[in-house]
């Protein structure tokens, strides 16, 4: 068995893995990345693409901002959709001048690994038969499987970046760890298309028929996504029967201006709201999917991942240059107080903007009665519009 | 059988009744009230007495002010206590100089009497058996029976100020009207004392043992309500065992200001959300509790009352003195919005601060997080403050 040996080992090399590694890199701390998948299969995930501000900060600290900065949108505002009107929500008025960028997840993931690869840090692919040991000692480390050959790579820490259905999380005793889980009763289907974006801001909908959001990688590239039962197939939704169902979803201003085109994608995504607590076991520390998921309501899921990776950079940079230990230990608790408000938000945002199967009519009014007051208190557009150019750290 | 004929026959002299009789009696309009109780047993009834800077200048314009403002409390906000902390909620400050009024609903109805009896304006107690008729045509009125007597009233307009079990929602027929009701899984259990309050201001309490809120009436006079099971009887709490369960429920330093006395009264009230639409059904116009009821968290009830009385009493006086519908026909979509706001804050304060039995404990960490979210956000608590004071008219 070979053997290797690195200071943090990183499990996972999707944004948030790659982020770290990044932002390690940069401060001279050696790091390896282990990733099950190819790097091809990597960029073939599509996700969503709003980033706050603090995220783009901190992309442009790790030196990977110049093509989001070139081809990124920044929107200073959203559309808030319901009884057929919509309703501008000014993000800059509201927060003190705060904006959000639009750029793809794919597209911050393309970065980060032309910039790894850039300085030859190693991310090692195709990596199957991940085993992570020693995490409660002070010898951790991983065991895998690379072209045919059985690996064993010592290191000081393992940062767990491998999402919801990573090994890192599952490595830990079930007695250490609570988990808590919500799953909504819909699912989202989306179609990412070459099209011109039917409004030059995100567009959030409520609509007797369900959920709606209208948005965007590009000014030539838009992503819709309709709510739809969990019942439902991608593959039972034809191009037109999607437009069709998106243009009844919209006010006729919008219904009007909607251009169509042939789908690049289409795909149903769950929506799950999840925390493992806490996120440090010994020399282990969850960070991104692997601890939390929101419902992608409101785009937190990125951003939540690069307030860990700032948190955890900064825990392990503390450390190696200082001899610190204040990072490390206080890592877990100060990520959780964030994510907890960031669940928070997404989850009222889930519930006020979807329609409930079998939901009382109260619960329906309640909600409308919501939107009705959202958009004519400035308190509550801005607190809603604090929570979506994201918390500070 | 005896007739009678007024202009606006009011049904139910509770708060409702008795100020909308006032305000039109000050305006002119004439106007019988009809009782179903004594009117001792009217003043016997304990509410709760948070008056909204609107509900003040209302009963200003009433003619019914002077000793509100000799006696009641100003208050220039609140305390939210949860995690054994308390936080001040500056209702001033967040709102621009907004404050409410503590002064009990028994002693704004005592008022609203005695200006009723100097002016000599008429209302019959005790009036049983009462049958609402012609509410669909232009002859409406009522009979009733009061000291044996048979009555048979004649009127222009009927005002139904008679609450949730009156006879006034019970007339319309049931395919005119659409009710929407949330009942919640507990109930308050409350005492009062002569006891100075353990605050000068109110403490809304969220705690793993239920929901607690320390109230008053005046400097010497103390309200308390625990949050209890539905299962639980009053009867089964000694003054001892619910001054030991509030004191628990408290932060050390409130538990130890607490001054405990014998009970003046104690009950068990359960919580619902309740809305009937439309309001208005010909010439049957619900007001107050007969067309809506919110939970008592907040306190917005007696000031929903006085928004609906607020809006008929100018409907009316402007149809006797201008010839004007306008004000008639646009009183339930008047009423409804400000309603539903209402409502949605009432259930939001109420699910915020209460314990679910069984809840998820994901859902109770979410509630948490939105507290501490609250207490660190201006805009938020800016928000919860203008719903606490009052949204305008």
């Amino acid at each position: 068995m070979k053997a290797l040996r690195t200071q943090v080992l990183i499990i996972g090399a999707g944004p948030s893995g790659l982020l770290l590694g990044q932002l390690l890199q940069r401060a001279g701390v050696d790091n390896l990345i282990l990733e099950r998948q190819t790097g091809d299969y990597v960029l073939g995930r599509i996700r969503a693409g709003v980033l706050e501000q603090t995220t783009v900060d901190l992309l442009d600290r790790a030196g990977v901002g110049a093509r989001m900065h070139a081809e990124g949108l920044v929107h200073h505002g959203f559309e808030l959709m319901f009884d057929g009107r919509r309703h501008h929500i000014d993000l800059s008025r509201l927060t003190g001048g705060k904006s959000v960028m639009v750029y793809g997840q794919t597209e911050v993931t393309r970065d980060l690994m032309e910039a790894r690869a850039a300085v030859g840090a190693p991310t090692l692919y195709s990596a199957s038969d991940v085993e992570l040991f020693g995490i409660d000692g002070d010898q951790p480390g991983a065991r895998c499987t690379v072209d045919g050959e059985r690996l064993e790579i010592h290191c000081d820490y393992i940062a767990g970046c491998d999402g919801y259905h990573g090994v890192s999380r599952a490595s830990v005793p079930a007695d250490a760890i609570r988990t808590h889980e919500k799953v909504y009763p819909f699912g989202w289907l989306g179609l990412l298309s070459d099209t011109p974006p039917v409004s030059q801001e995100l567009i959030y909908g409520r609509h007797e028929r369900g959920f709606t959001l209208c948005s965007m990688r590009s000014a030539t590239r838009s992503r819709y996504y309709l709510q739809v039962p969990l019942t439902e197939q991608a593959g039972d939704w034809s191009d037109e029967r999607f437009w069709d169902e998106l243009r009844s979803r919209l006010d006729p201003a919008a219904a009007a201006a909607l251009v169509t085109g042939p789908s690049l994608e289409k795909s149903i995504a769950p929506l799950r709201s999840f925390v493992a607590e806490p996120m440090r076991f010994g020399r282990l520390f969850l960070a991104g999917d692997a601890a939390h998921i929101v419902p992608p309501t409101g785009a937190k899921g990125l951003n939540l991942a690069a307030s860990d990776v700032h948190y955890l950079s900064q825990a392990f940079i503390e450390h190696y240059r200082e001899r610190s230990q204040a990072g490390i230990e206080h890592y877990s608790a100060r990520c959780l107080s964030r994510i907890w408000k960031a669940e928070r938000f997404s989850w009222w945002f889930t519930s006020l903007m979807h329609n409930l199967p079998h939901e009382p009519e109260i619960d329906a009014k309640l909600h409308r009665a919501e939107l009705e007051y959202l958009v004519s208190s400035d308190s509550a557009m801005a607190s809603m519009a604090e929570n979506y150019v994201g918390l500070p750290w």
